[in-house]
């Protein structure tokens, strides 16, 4: 049915319900015969004039019909791409344009966020491309533009991916609601390389308000974590989760940097395991041909082997398995870790120092060197820039439960701070030091694993430290016990059966150096220094005791 | 019991031997009475003879007891770091030495390669860390070093760390059988940090042999390569091992240096996923709280799902599972895979060529930056330096399938190759065209998976490629499939089931751009560009169907 056809039917029902409501009367009693006959004749003359707008409508039809569309070269559907072709075009992306290039001709390919037809010789689209957005224009002409290309314009369903040619211009007014709002493109050429299909689940703009949008208009729809979640093809397409992408790329990138400067080797230990070790809960089990076989829970024994086998210094970039049934904002149970060891000469305080010192390297390069990307998230996920010392804080625990009980928490000499504990400790800390990011050391050793190094003076504490961002906790690590006779020794303290971690004694047997690491949730520290309230958020698919999908 | 008593007792011993072997003569019979006992006076003569220097013996270990060890505070075993303390030593690493250093005194902490005693008055130590070895040097002196320090550096055993203070000289002779032979560490402080308490499987001489010294010295000690992976901890310690994993990482490095300078983003894709899709068989099963789940192997749906939410051009280093029974020299169940996806605008060749120039890097660049680690390596794994043009060949299937019939191989125009007939195509591309590593294209559409774009001019034939280095493969790629009814008919038409595949399909009905990628096996890379003969030497800790361990 025509746009028109449906206003002409839209309009008899108008009247026929306005007739109804008159036969009834207000007090919804039948009218008078003379007041009948009234009605009837208006209707008749109503009927008449809408079969005239009818007639009208269809002569204009046939009219636009036989009319010569001169544009059509200029728009359409392209056919599907199987590499037919090469050509020598230069192509532009969004981000790129600027006001710079006014007058030029570019060509691009992106999304059609939106289509909006303004009368039916008009139509604004807004473009996409990664973190950017920019204004397409199509005005009918004389020569090039036809209504029929404009309608076309109107026609491409939201999230099409389209192939223009584009005169850029500079608007009147900057365009504000597009990321790239000092151009605009007058668009030559329109082709659509990929159409959607089928109803999205969600608009782009629906998924891309902030808090800051529903607090100004409530009315706004609201899209579910798990709406999200479960279309997770459609939600990644906002330009606040392409930017979260790509800072999760980028501290991976700044781990990286940091270390191999540092002379780091990376290395990959595998994930197949063949005994839960490491205390053996929360393990993963696979079925591994004829036999049973684990998911790694973490790469620590085999980042030691490394560390025993003469590595010096390694690092690990890879997935690790956690079979807790844990469902909060901050567990998955497969994230990405970032975990290094590092052989030390004298002093584990050489390896805390240098991860302390990589933290400050890594928040230091994501605000220079990914402005772009973090202003787009905290448009939509408002949060204060970290803040943090050139050399960064360090606190012992004990100190940190004076704190806490100075400002009225209980808490025992050698209990484990609670979440709700850190982030108190977090906020005093902040008050008390002026900073986000901070390294607790010397951690009670009862709460440590079983390989954690004591603390020579006193043996209720262990050389171990955890660094906190905003109060949450980001890495956790410590010197660990290089000799197999304490270590042993600790094993069997803490009733852990020996028989399970042979060859990891055994690497200790054939000779090892003191040594240090730790290891880092890559999504948390996204979470964390981003101010997001959920891991979900910073987790590409992720997957929890209750989604494993898609 | 001391070196002089054993010595002693070797000559009673040997004098008894002498006399029981004169009372029985020649001819077996016993001798004259005469002759006894002028045999019987010698072996008194002989007993006193002993009984004197037994006595002399006791007397100087005696006067060596009371001699005051002048060096006492210069050596022994070092309490266990436990992170005492810190000192502003300056540490060097072996391969910073060099004869401009000489004169200079230097602090070291190395493993214990071997230590030889010459005489009581000196010892020779083999001192190794990382890929360089040197040699350390103690000589008895009058304020220093001790007869007992010497003896102590001789009892030190194998592959024990020691912290040592020496003096850097340059010997008369360069020490070849050291990497660093320019000079050599007369030690004047010499601790050990981590002693060995264990007999060592095999010894790390034994370990690193080359084909070459075995064909010089039949009669060397061989280690298994069973043996080797059992103590995988050992093994690794070898210079070509240190040596290979760092290689191994810097192809990971190369490999994302050059990608991110082609504006990739990096990816972590989840491994625990809910359907065994891509094909169904070869996966691993996981016990997922109530339910199962598989093991991915590999990242292909979800980069690709990356491509359909906007990322452009995205790429992940992460392990791969396939639980193929397969024990043959190449094949892993778990690898680390290097792979990436890229959207394009006209031609999956921007890609495919694209890929060609990374490969040039890592090769140029391995050749250049990790010089070092590859002369270590090709010492114990002798091999030419691969061959390779500025821009890599480009081969079509079907010429290949050619080349193969014109020198005498049965084949089939759409057959896939057989590992045998891949290794023969490489040699003679070598010789026609005198490259190791080229790129094969136009697969036919039959031996490749359901996702892949057909060719437009021949549908026999697909817009896919794979890479070959030293006749074997070491990426596959492809166009894939963006269109969903395209793929939907693919699926139907190679009868899989396409409701394990639905959330894939439903990426592309919400648009898609044109992509193509591929996926590199790290191991291989490493494995064929190195020319060594088995997977599992390029496998930190290798995972087959038989090994999960250690």
């Amino acid at each position: 049915m025509s746009e028109q056809e449906q206003q002409n039917q839209q309009q008899i029902a108008d009247v026929t319900d306005k007739m109804e409501q008159v036969i009834l009367d207000a007090e919804g009693k039948p009218l008078s015969k003379k007041a009948l006959k009234k009605l009837e004749k208006e209707r008749e003359k109503e009927q008449k004039k809408q079969e005239r707008l009818a007639r009208e409508a269809a002569e204009r039809a046939a009219r636009e019909a036989a009319e010569v569309d001169y544009a059509t070269d200029n728009y359409g559907n392209a056919k599907l791409n199987m590499s037919q072709q090469q050509t020598n075009t230069k192509w532009t992306e969004i981000k790129e344009l600027s006001a710079a290039m006014a007058d030029q001709t570019v060509h691009i390919q992106a999304r059609v966020q939106t289509s909006r037809p303004t009368g039916n010789k008009m139509c604004f689209l807004v473009l996409r491309e990664g973190t950017a957005t920019a204004q397409g224009l199509l005005v009918v002409n004389e020569d090039t533009i036809s209504k029929q290309m404009v309608k076309f314009a109107n026609s491409i369903p939201s999230e099409s991916i389209v192939s223009i040619t584009a005169i850029v211009v500079i608007p009147a007014e900057p365009i504000k609601s597009c990321t790239v709002g000092d151009i605009e493109l007058h668009i030559t050429k329109l082709f659509v390389i990929s159409k959607v299909v089928t109803g999205l689940p969600f608009s782009i703009e629906d998924a891309s308000y902030s808090k800051l949008d529903y607090e100004k208009d409530p009315t706004l729809n609201k899209v579910l974590l798990d709406t999200r979640l479960d279309n997770r093809v459609i939600d990644l397409r906002t330009i606040a989760n392409n930017a979260i992408f790509k800072i999760q790329a980028a501290v991976g990138q700044l781990f990286r940097e940091y270390l191999t400067e540092q002379k780091f080797t990376e290395i990959h230990t595998p994930k197949l395991i063949s005994t839960a070790s490491e205390g053996g809960s929360n393990v993963f089990q696979v079925t591994y041909f004829k036999r049973q076989a684990y998911l790694a829970q973490s790469p620590q024994l085999y980042k030691q082997a490394c560390i025993a086998a003469d590595f010096g210094r390694v690092y690990e970039i890879a997935p690790v398995f956690r079979a807790e049934n844990a469902n909060t904002y901050r567990h998955l149970t497969e994230y990405v870790g970032l975990d290094l060891e590092c052989a030390f000469r004298e002093h584990y305080h050489e390896i805390m120092y240098m991860i302390g010192d990589m933290f400050v390297y890594i928040f230091k390069n994501l605000e220079e060197r990914w402005a772009h990307e973090l202003e787009i998230v905290r448009k939509q996920y408002p949060s204060e820039p970290i803040k943090f010392d050139e050399k960064p804080l360090r606190l012992e625990f004990k100190d940190a439960i004076a704190l806490l009980r100075k400002h009225g928490v209980e808490i025992g000499d050698l209990d484990d701070l609670s979440t709700p504990q850190e982030r108190e400790l977090g906020k005093l800390v902040k008050k008390e030091y002026g900073t986000d990011f901070y390294m607790l050391d010397k951690f009670p050793l009862g709460i440590r694993p079983f390989y954690t190094m004591p603390d020579p003076e006193n043996p209720e504490y262990s050389n171990s430290y955890d660094f906190f961002l905003r109060g949450e906790e980001i890495m956790s690590g410590a010197q660990r016990i290089h000799d197999p006779v304490l270590l042993t020794e600790r094993i069997k303290a803490l009733e852990i059966d020996p028989s399970s971690l042979t060859d990891y004694i055994k690497g200790f047997e054939y000779g090892c150096p003191p040594h240090a690491g730790g290891g880092v949730g890559l999504e948390r520290v996204v979470m964390f220094y981003l101010g997001i309230g959920n891991i979900r958020h910073t987790s590409l698919f992720p997957r929890d005791p209750k989604r494993v999908d898609p």
